[in-house]
């Protein structure tokens, strides 16, 4: 076991079963010499390992660890579930997943498996239990990766097959009767009510939409089914691995499970960030083409900054101490960090000079302790020919190795993110949500990210953790779009604010019921003491229509408005079928903004955050500032020179300060 | 039985098996206090009428129709056939339709059957049977409906199962020899003719697109299969239920099957009237998306009264007299009028203040002798939890209610709407026009809608009656798009010619056959002595590309010219392709304009209406005039207060003057 | 037998089936007095050729074959293949292909066949058989069209059935081993390797996109199968049809097969020429609506003539000398000639006066002896109701009639289109460009025509031949997007630029390997020695992102650069990722373009033709010169009337003058 670094580490994912063996020695001496400390392996190599039924083969993958064992690489060794191969697909097909359309997906890819099938659960017991008998011991593996992406591809759910035949009995283990799951869901609406168990299908392919609770069971039933699946994974490797840390590769803006329910067992988390090619998918709400040309060759902050947030706290906070894998950094890691362009977006821009270096930066100052570059030499088959590494197809250094080279990893010191402010995040709030958007432009992330963007445009940290964590100790918390409440969850926000915590609320916070109706009595349902209000109006806003908020600012996409019952206003709709209501209310240390306005948002924000004592500073477009161990990065995300505080901050670039 | 009221009523949508029962009692007595004299009930309630095949339990409907009933409410009864159980779906799957991409639509919203289906048939009779016998009596119940939205999310025509299979023999009902069928159809076309009736199934997944004949019969069919569906539905009624009336609620341009076939034994039709949602789908063609905002909280005025206009001819004009069920209203209703957001199109804006009452205001000038709201409270569970009703989840008064307790009805007698214009419409045309629209631009309803909006903004009073209705009596006949045209029909129209009948027709008018071929003598078929002329050459324009027309006007979307035989151009194109021929023709008291200009239209319009002596106004944006029982609304559609012949209209406002 | 025409002739495309046989001897006749030399029969008559299984009627078709060789009109007569009729199909239903999303599709229209069907392939031999029997050598016949439009409406795959079923054996016959297999794919990407040759599936429905390397061998086998299909058919043609042509109508921009083994056995190809509709779907890249509103009346001149020259070089630059069939023209012909407006596109104007003529001129400048109008009269059923005609469905002549009566033929000369640049085209190619295009607004057609209308804004005639073409003789060879390379081709065209031509390449050239992985080493792989240079970067660029170049130049939607070895730069990118790499390099008689700027392509092939002694001429917008046989064909595809050297060229117009 390896000690502990005092500064951020580097990795790379590396496919020896892509190259010709003769290139193992060297590229794992290049990885060396360029400063990397990881390699991840293995990761879709079950048909290597396992070629034919039981009939397992080792010897090239001995060699391959070998060959970085040799030269002081620590692996990350994979669980190759997420590829099941081809004898085992058309032996048993009954493995494939179905999409929402009803179609059998096929083998030819990656993740075509269904996590509720037995055989394929079976399987992949045996072949992880085959590789960490092989592998878990050896001294220069320090610890596993699970499978690879959960859900991605959009294999987070199958609409078919072993899932819908297993889904009716995950129901009764819930509610006992049809008559409670028919209340619970609202069956009566529709003539939709049940009389077997049998009857209940997965929600897809109805003649108009499902209901929704319909939908929110049938989402958390697919998350379970993830839990469990990945459980079996660690228990397996915690007996054959010991000392060794587990972990999984979560993904940027995943909706496909329950991230807080999956990743407990793990020691830490890990994510896959690719900014380019995620603001194509996910560039903020209502920015329109302009916001992915401005920031295409380097990612939008906000949106790489977000992910790494959710996923520093998205085991609770505990930060990986006292886990298991001891020796190793603590994490969060990012597992595959993108250094060159990606394969699969529309448009797959080169990055920034700078950009690799910059993107390192900003996800040590948001608390990883091990970046980890996808992939060592770009793939010269297959699906992914078109995607970058840190060598060429022709073993040719790239830019983004330049980048890695050039940079001084004892500037980033290891240590705590001291956020004061806590945001909250619910998976079942965005599904409920994203089920019944009522207005096109808004979605469960992209309010989510709204807020999020506010407290970083004002240089704060931000801590995103679960709605039902514990929440002592934040100076401020704020909930943007957690639509669905428990009367447990509204107890534990209202003890935070006994304890001094001032807490910001965003629009259709409470909406729902935990089965995904609406309260009978109205949003905030039991949150409504706490808010001292009860929703009056809502207004779903198409591209161009706004309504005007004293003060100067006007809603767009959503608006809604209260009925008081002990709080206060502090802004009213002017004209439209708000006038003259509330817009933004205000009840002790409690504050709900009932309009969409970005800058409402922000000025709403600072006020708050000012009375509880966190500094802020008004940023420039583009400037973003993140603290870490006691110092501060200080990001320039623009292609142009900016002026900040004296200094000119270099086009797409960073410099680290003392002082937080 | 009630005496027949001398003004316009008021009801509403009521469920009472969303809402605890001790609620029932409350909502009937704030309906009375609210001035409503209908409840609308039972609609989707199959699985509390029957838990179990056969069982039976009317206990708490025999309770909820008491609540009302103390209260002296006058209750319509549905027949809940548009939510088959989940017992009836499981045990017999046959009855579930299918898409057009050859899936079977599942369980688990509505309206999940294919009317072909025998055993879904059998189940429907016997359920109306039932309910009939329980309440078809029972001194509140006035009337029925029958099942909801024929043909909504797509379900006018199933693709496969029951109703392929049922197609052929309605094919062999109607031709009788293939050799028949195949000539109707031009199957010599490519090789598609048959040999055996087994051999013909629905017109989808053909390799390119069907034959238009083809999808004409298909549709032909599925509408015929409704019109029986209805018809037994109806004989049931009037045996168990006697002297009550019976409708059903139709949609907006709904295009699913032939209204004038299936209304036919109805006692009068309503329809269903959501202004917000409608704009975001119909949208007058080619304004772009600043007409949708504009008219985003009240919805355009023309696309809701030419629903009005439709629905109140759809019986053929009979307007209800003669008719049974006497003592209750002679409709036509507004079974469902929207009092707040609705929850179905991509933006749900809140409605204006006063557009509740301007949609009321506007459903009685249009010939409305009852209005009723949807629904009563907002629903807290399920599919629709995001639309409003007269209550909120909270049961507190929305902004609908209150505008209704203001309304004074007494300032709305009923009487005849005096209309000296038909407009004509035609199912059969519409199928047609838009199985091959030959310009993206251009759709049946586009065209229609366009003619209808240049007589509206004339302030002229129009009835949209069946393309062979009886025409005598109307000083001017306008058929903006009757592309089908039959030897009856063309008789029909030239007599009203004879009789004085100016006559308009639109272009593409007379283009196809019965069979949907084209004449083989070209457009206009047998109309053309009538018109006194044929087609030339027609000219599908993309956006951006336009026909110059003399008079200073420009086509676009769709040109067509006239080779004159007896009839005289009034206008010609200028330039372009057709520069030089007949764009405009005149034939006597035959107009037909071939050029796609709204200026145009209603220009010509202006000068035939003013020649056959019926008075026109020119009405500015958002104004409009509608004519009842001797009275005029006048009606404010914009936002803004608009200065009309010395009085001040407020915005989102009418007035009822003396004088037609 | 007749003699060769020593001027452009012309035909039409007839159905007497869709007429009655009275008309017959009117219409032959009407033909011969527009000048029309050629007839097209029978194209899709399968169900009035052989009614019920094997009962054949010929009686009608005798008669009208007689009835033109009575006018002395030359019959093209067609094997009616892509029509199996309705007894055909549901006898034997494994006929019919699937589509890319697992879903059969069925009869109704036209081509629903699967090339792979053993039963379908019996069957067309047999009715191959019967058709040439009958008329194989009737002295009116003297060609023959093969099926139609082998691809056309996607049906170039199927995705199952008869041909997945035969997938893995044409694998197993190409590779012998699945090793072979495997390792050609890179399998073991994703652990995709196959052990068993039934685990084979076609490329679709997978969880993600499919390995491009099954991709590009779906498509090879699927084109070979058509290419098997058609040699069987030409087999039976010309064993039973002795000294009559051979051909076959291909399609715009088809690529759903390679059309170089598809036409080898023909004598010439022949294509059918729609351009307003070609142009609605394939507008240059990245121009937007307003050339497609620009050119709504006319199409673009270069996509029309990039498929002339296509068509002409599609058997190998063989011209049709020495091949069957003499006495009739040796082709290329339009078989299907737009003379009026499509009914197949968005929109579907009215041509230009005029274009009919220009289409007409275009089509014999670039090489085509006979050009054939779809069709005689406009048909009054099914599919292409709203589809034109010489005759109208009236049977008036339309303004197509009338443009083609005021033709004067003398002015078109037969004889050798003088090309000294050839164009490189390859459908291997064209499949992986478009697997993996990495920036959605670049594909392998948009880049190819790029430089195509660059050679012709530069009045210089073209050739577009194989990429494996013998290129001994030109003066320049433009490889705009050959990005698969062989060793063979690599050195065919080493060979060429030894020879003294010069050589000039588009970016991706040479990026792929024979089975669709990169190469090892990089672009350009074994083309790297010619070129001097190997890839350094790639960067895909969305709308609004550019990579400047110097000399004032703008990359848009792609970019590359090069390392040098050898090559020397001409141009280099300015600021960005790609800052002061090579953008234009130069190594000998050999040019690579890897910035995609139109200008800049424009200007490099300018000088590149200077340099080898082409003349080129700077056309203004719209203006475009061929030639032909020593005259040049001058035209003006604007609506406006161009001043150009010395002359006026009326508005959608042509001249022919004297001189090459």
């Amino acid at each position: 076991m390896t000690e502990r670094s005092t500064h951020l580490q580097l990795g790379s994912c590396d496919y020896p079963e892509h190259v010709p063996a003769d290139r193992w020695a060297t590229y794992a001496r290049q990885q060396r010499e360029l400063g990397l400390t990881f390699v991840r392996l293995a990761e879709f190599a079950w048909s290597r390992m396992e070629p034919r039924p039981g009939e397992y083969d080792w010897a090239w993958l001995d060699r391959a660890v070998e060959a970085y064992h040799a030269e002081g690489l620590r692996v990350v060794m994979c669980t190759p579930t997420a590829t099941p191969p081809a004898w085992l697909i058309r032996a048993h097909p009954e493995i494939l997943p179905y999409d929402a359309q009803g179609r059998v997906r096929d083998f030819g890819s990656r993740r075509h498996y269904d996590f509720a099938s037995p055989v394929y659960r079976e399987h992949s017991r045996r072949i992880t239990r085959a590789v960490a008998e092989r592998y878990g011991q050896h001294p220069a593996v320090v610890g596993w990766q699970t499978d690879n992406e959960f859900a991605c591809h959009g294999t987070g759910r199958s609409y078919g097959g072993a899932s819908a035949a297993a889904f009716p009995e995950w129901l009764r283990q819930k509610y006992g009767t049809l008559d409670a799951l028919n209340e619970a869901w609202g069956n009566v609406f529709w003539s939709m009510e049940y009389s077997d168990w049998g009857q209940i299908r997965p929600p897809v392919l109805t003649v108009t939409e499902p209901n929704p609770s319909h939908i929110l069971d049938y989402y958390r039933f697919s998350s379970d089914l993830i839990r469990d699946f990945q459980a079996e994974q660690v228990a397996i490797l915690r007996e054959l691995s010991p000392g060794r840390f587990v972990t999984h590769n979560f993904m940027i803006f995943e909706s496909g499970f329950d991230h807080y329910e999956v990743a407990r067992g793990l020691d830490f988390a890990t994510w896959d960030n690719y900014p380019t090619g995620m603001l194509e998918f996910f560039a903020p709400s209502g920015t329109g083409e302009d916001v992915k040309t401005r920031y295409a060759r380097t990612g939008h902050p906000d949106l790489i900054a977000f992910n790494h947030d959710l996923y520093r706290g998205v085991l609770g906070g505990r930060n990986g101490l006292g886990r298991e894998g001891a020796g190793t950094p603590n994490g969060p890691w990012v597992m595959e960090q993108e250094c060159g362009p990606v394969n699969w977006a529309p448009y797959n821009a080169q990055p920034a000079p700078g950009a690799v270096q910059l993107w390192t930066a900003q996800a040590w100052a948001h608390g990883a302790d091990v970046v980890s570059y996808f992939r060592w030499r770009a793939a010269t088959m297959a699906q992914e020919v078109m995607h970058s590494g840190l060598l060429g197809h022709d073993e040719q250094p790239t830019r983004g190795y330049e980048e890695v080279a050039a940079l001084d990893l004892g500037q980033f010191p290891v240590g705590p993110v001291p956020a004061r402010v806590a945001l909250l995040h619910d998976y079942e709030s965005l599904w409920l949500y994203d089920a019944q958007p009522h207005s096109a432009s808004m979605s469960y992330w992209a309010q989510t990210v709204a807020y999020y963007s506010a407290l970083r445009s004002l240089g704060v940290d931000v801590d995103v953790v679960s709605a039902d964590a514990d929440l002592s100790g934040y100076a401020v918390v704020v909930a943007p779009a957690i639509t669905l409440m428990t009367p447990e969850r509204a107890q534990r926000w209202a003890d935070a604010v006994q304890g001094g915590t001032r807490l910001v609320c965003g629009p259709r916070t409470a909406f729902r019921t935990p089965s995904g109706q609406t309260w009978a009595e109205g949003q905030f349902g039991p949150l409504s003491s706490l808010v001292g209000a009860h929703l009056r109006q809502y207004d779903s806003l198409r591209p161009g229509l706004e309504d005007a908020v004293s003060g100067g600012y006007s809603a767009r996409f959503w608006a809604e408005s209260y009925r008081l019952e002990g709080a206060q206003a502090t802004h009213t709709y002017r004209g439209g079928p708000l006038d003259g209501e509330p817009a933004v209310i205000r009840h002790g240390n409690v504050t709900v903004i009932g309009a969409h306005s970005e800058a409402l948002i922000r000025d709403v924000l600072r006020g708050v955050l000012e009375e509880a004592g966190v500094p802020t500073t008004d940023l420039p477009e583009g400037v973003r500032l993140s603290h870490r161990a006691g110092v501060t990065l200080v990001q320039n995300w623009t292609g142009q020179p900016v002026e900040w505080q004296g200094r000119t901050l270099a086009p797409v670039s960073f410099e680290v300060i003392a002082g937080a």
